[in-house]
């Protein structure tokens, strides 16, 4: 393929060519060669449309068509030699395939242009994300509900504000991921239908006077129907930031759980055991055994949302249709996409392999007075107390427990009856936590019975 | 209204009372006093249902559903005097409630928590903005259309890069908006569809022993079922953050407007005047005429993308269930909505109020060779050249007009033909705007008809 | 004070007045109003240059500075109707000046415009906070120093990746933030140096041909000089930028401080006890002590830097000069410094209250192999085994320790040596923490003789 | 080189090696390479100091420096084996330089650790950065100060809201960029000051028991001192996030430069003319000459802020020391720092090849009303009216003059003294473009002798 620049192709204008600088900063052949799957896919759907319409003829669609899958070849075999002067891929392909191809390869271009090429280059590479994305979450998903379904009746403490707050379930508390990572599968669902338009057709910006079948290419790519307004199809990167969007609140669930994996790995906690493949060793430590995925799944959120934020910037303000701006949406997705699904491969992955401790899990769920609440609600149901005047006492029989140094049901019946004197020994039945959690069967609530019914629930969802 | 603390209304275990730094950071009336209409509909909701249990009785509900309308009317009235020492609305309400009606205000809070109340109210206003940003996108977008229609034949200059490329329609122009609002309408419909989920009855994170009916309290409220599980209940704020995300995408379609009505009020472009209603004068320069309303709409995405990275950052690695770190959400959603709203209302006037003017348009929308791509389209179509040698044809005859200092019409036959001997004198029947503009008929171009076709298409749509 | 409109003062270009929506959009006197101390020294010292150069006479000088002062006063009190139809707080002071004055009022804004007023207003508004921050970094440091003191010899456990890795010294710990708080204070004065060049006298955007002297109004109001470029000095918002960056990178710090409260505090720990002053209690669960404030400081830091995304969003690609997008940055800027404040408020008070569990930490400190390093370390110094080696003769003893279930010390010299031969009963020296955490002397290093050099250095800086 | 895993590398208590999901979360060295020769000069001066200190023989140590040699050449060569398995380039320098010279490789990781090892890598790369947009920096103001001193006294219109308010020079405009890249320079040297001390020594967190001399390598190494703690010094990540800050200070004058050029490139405005070489054409548009290089600076800040977002939410809520969490800093600097450099190289550039056309910039100047100001002031300074006086008069001025259709300038003196009877011909010499800028000659005005009183400041600053 012949090194002459991309301004020498388009014919005589420029006197001067770009120099090292303008190449560095204008060239995006270095990362927008990831979308030659998608560009030739393009270009094959608009030939055939080409042909069908009577635009070139029969035979030279045929020539197109098969010399696009010959330059796919090349590049999927990793010998294609991608120029910098050439600048992107639409230009790289469309250049070899005159050299394979001759003349017909100059008649691609009719009734399109870059602008919407790689609008639509680009929505396809999107799509294959999501379509990802729904998988990745799906298998994460199944991976927490073999947690839940495992644990449905283990008992661990409920954290507020990371004190103990009442006994859970470990069935209980994988579930709520679930629902997090349900609720990610929902936004990726509707942001793939919303963005399943077809820009191809739209031209430079204002359509064109070649009598093209847009509805013919969009079918062909995939697509439910052509964009509908072609300065809006060439202007248009709401697929890329609702992507950044759905990908940066998905991140964020991770985070949360990353950092659940890492406290629970200390040794302070120890309410997990991460497996060695996803742990490191330390260089200087030989006893360390570092929850090092869980850390790096945690800081996804960064890149992920930076991107969010990079592109929301790039196009705050542009005016229509077409600006330069817009080649800078490529990379941040790139990046957040290939993050986000290495992210939550680790977690499957993570969540698949980890082992819960259930002994230390119980033994803490008993700490820390956690069934002070089924006492306050004992209060309530049997001796009929407003709940907040069952509050106040609750919290004289906690502070009586802990300047005595034990746990509530270690106090004496006569202990229990100097804070109020109407209570009996059925108190002590609430006490326990296996009591304690065995109770709570409001829909939703941390019963092993409502967690199975929630994990069957989801595993008929996700069949 | 006493003003003792929660801390001594909780009960005894608090020997010293917070100092005033603690009060400044800790308590939220100031602010989630905007949630006080919600927080009423939620209780009264939750003692319906405690009655309808027979948690609590019949006549101990109707008092607390009473008195809390006697609260809401007070609140409504300004009378109300809320309480900085009680800390936030909810405890606010049931102090001014316990005084209104006395001992059973004490049994409201059975069953729940501020955990599962402060995530219902605050669910329940979402929801409202984004019904009202529902409305609110659906007045802007028939503005749009009105202007759409009023111009779906006048021409004006399309711009990439800010050049002018080619000429395309007012109505075009207008009817991009459109769909951008589209689907910033439906990313709101889609938003209020997934986040309508009751946590109510959540209680503090584990569920509850009471025997509630969280199917009624839902229905009650609106919501089309309970949230699933009680620690994800409490702990998620998906919805704001959603509400966030797709505040800013439409945020930053605004801004890409506005900042084309800033430049278009320009004394070198004057390709719109706006009204005096969304303008101001200067204190110095009294001959000014200043866009303020489109470049406050432009800056709007400033602090509802703001928002947006301030609730990310909050959320980011918060391990379950509630922590005290997401009393930060309702600020930033409180004034991202106010602004969204504020600059969807600014934005729906300016366009209902801006007249085009038209003399400027088409002037403009001749000038810069912007036939350019309509005289390489001839060539291959009528001479049948390939497209990548009409395009260099092109380049040589527009810079023989440049050199001349007269646009592509200007040019002689012979000089036409000097570049390439097949040219004919039809050629001139594509030079001009309205021709250009009237030939781009494929499915969503620039030509009148595919314009007055879109506009239809959305007037049936909303209505 | 009459109620008529800014439009209406500035003359009659304006047919129509502006309705609701622009008044709410283009209003900024509910929260400009915060700069009324500042605008009113601002034009104290224009009217005494005014007089000084013979622009105004000494009277009408003497009637404007003394009819500020009553106009301030009554701001003071409280007494001030701020009209939301004078827009800001410039005409707000302006046109109660002239009822209080008369026509000497009317000669004021000679030689200034409201683009350099504010940006002076603002400058002065901010410097105040980059001195307050200053005051409460030091203060906050003051109080690290004084736990850093007190404990430069319990030993704790040294975390990496939230496991146990090496034990220090609490005093080292405090330190650490010293360090880090001690790198904003430096921060805050680069910040304040660079920012301090007087706006005063840009006039609208170009300077003014009246004989203005810039040097006098800069000395009156503290700044060192006048700004060079009048475009830029009222185009110019880096100083609040950079404080939004400086606040950013504090509230990072501050983060990481609460967080590691947070873990501290929780009944796995142990490490701190809180005092009551900054935890609060549970509506439900009476025996909950929550670290409320330490959860709110972790999550100021989002909307500090939310405000430094929202600024950033506003200046991105606005042309010269002045844009009313900027009339955005204000309350970004005041809610940053505010929270800021009340973060290094609050954690100064958390830390001077706070307890060391001083027998939890040392216990802590033992467990999970801690001393591995050292005897790692034992091993090349005494034995003269590469590291390499001696990191993987470690591992193995670690591996045999885990193995029967005990730490290090309690491996008998046999079971040492079946590793390696040459272990000597010296080894022993080196295992326990307090030696450990004395044996690391290097600069900066956590022994106490290092801790209590670092103190007193910070001490002497401090003053 | 072996491909063995580091975990491997670091002995026996891993059974399970890292499967591929953690080899491509967990392995930095694809990036990290970037860090080969700060980590090898980091080493050489490690070894250097560690035979200072009798720590390891002169022999030994002089086979580890000159083994680095070997290495770096290696791969400054391309031919260096980077190895995925060794994760990072510590490792993968070290397993080489233990290929290369055989055992006294095991001795250099003595007295040291990854943490201090990968802080001190980094902080030289930073370190090189600041120096690079140093000079970047003074390149870019020096091109600003050309443009300046050859147009110091060019009449152009002065915008706000981009309408015109005043006429400016246009050499008065050049400089204000150069005001903004001058708070750039101080700041990139503010940063490089505070962050010119030496992690090395600090070791994994605790500092060290071996006797290494910090000043030494500090020293060594380009470092004003080490630093005060080890803990901090390990942990800390702000000179990575100042960098980001500062860098976003620039990016965002960046962008409003490029707007500007992107404005003034319109064939609306016609006020520059950019090289060839810093323009691109159009693949469907032949006459579309784009400004794609100041567009592409304009959103370079996208990524660069992108990048300051991402290190913030990763650093937030860290608790000390290092976590696995802050691999993630290093991209996002590398991306931000890449594109930094290269904005400002294409910016130096462009304004250096650039031609203000300064026909259009002078015809523009006096439109819409601009000496409206002088006008003003000239009632105030002649007339003795007060200033709000003299602006309603002429508002009353201009309103007559749209109505005729002419500027002010044009108005007849009978016009004139209809609005105000005291008006006489003298008025008419402050109404031209050149006398109004002439005029303005207060300190940082936009009369050309200003302008080159701070064209000369900046040329002796800058040197």
């Amino acid at each position: 393929m012949t090194d002459k620049t991309s301004n020498q192709m388009w014919g005589g204008r420029f006197a001067a060519g770009p120099d090292a600088i303008m190449e560095a900063i204008n060239a995006s052949i270095d990362f927008d060669k990831r979308l030659a799957a998608q560009d030739i896919a393009g270009s094959r759907a608009h030939a055939a449309m080409l042909a069908a319409t009577g635009i070139v003829s029969d035979s030279d669609a045929e020539a197109m068509r098969e010399g696009l899958l010959t330059v796919l070849s090349e590049i999927e075999s990793g010998a294609f030699p991608f120029s910098k002067a050439l600048e992107d891929i639409h230009m790289n392909v469309e250049a070899r395939l005159k050299e394979v191809i001759g003349e017909p390869a100059g008649r691609l271009h009719t009734g399109r242009s870059r602008n919407d090429q790689v609008a639509t280059d680009f929505k396809l590479w999107v799509r294959d994300q999501l379509d990802a994305a729904d998988a990745a979450l799906v298998a994460l998903m199944k991976a927490c509900l073999a947690q839940a379904e495992a644990g449905a009746d283990w008992v661990m403490p409920g954290f507020t504000h990371l004190q103990v707050a009442q006994p859970v379930t470990w069935g209980h508390h994988m579930m709520a991921y679930v629902e997090m990572f349900g609720r990610d599968l929902s936004r990726v669902r509707d942001a793939r239908a919303r963005m399943n338009e077809c820009p191809l057709g739209a031209a430079a910006l204002a359509g064109t006077s070649f009598p093209i079948d847009r509805e013919m290419t969009a079918k062909e790519l995939g697509f439910d129907r052509p964009a509908a307004n072609s300065l809006d199809a060439v202007s248009d990167r709401d697929f890329a930031l609702e992507f950044l969007s759905v990908a940066s609140i998905c991140a964020m669930h991770l985070s949360r759980m990353a950092e659940e994996l890492v406290i629970w790995s200390s040794a302070q906690f120890r309410f997990v055991t991460l497996s060695d493949r996803f742990s490191t060793g330390s260089s200087i430590m030989p006893q360390k055994k570092n929850p090092d995925a869980a850390e790096l799944i945690r800081a996804k959120i960064g890149r992920i949302f930076g991107a969010n934020v990079a592109l929301t910037l790039v196009m705050k303000g542009l005016p229509l249709a077409y600006s330069k701006d817009m080649q800078e949406d490529k990379e941040q997705v790139f990046d957040a996409a290939d993050n986000l699904m290495l992210a939550l491969a680790a977690m499957d992955g993570m969540v698949r392999d980890m082992t819960a401790n259930q002994g230390a899990l119980e033994a803490a769920a008993g700490a820390g007075f956690s069934t002070a609440t089924d006492l306050a609600d004992w209060l309530v149901r049997v001796l009929g107390l407003p709940f907040r005047d069952a509050h106040h006492v609750t919290g004289a029989l906690v502070a009586k427990a802990e300047a005595k140094g034990c746990d509530l049901p270690e106090l004496s019946l006569e202990e229990m009856q100097s804070v109020h004197g109407d209570i009996d020994k059925t108190v002590y039945d609430v006490l326990g936590v296996h009591n304690s959690v065995a109770s709570r069967t409001s829909y939703g609530g941390t019963a092993p019975e409502q967690v199975r019914l929630q994990v069957n629930r989801w595993k008929e969802i996700l069949g």
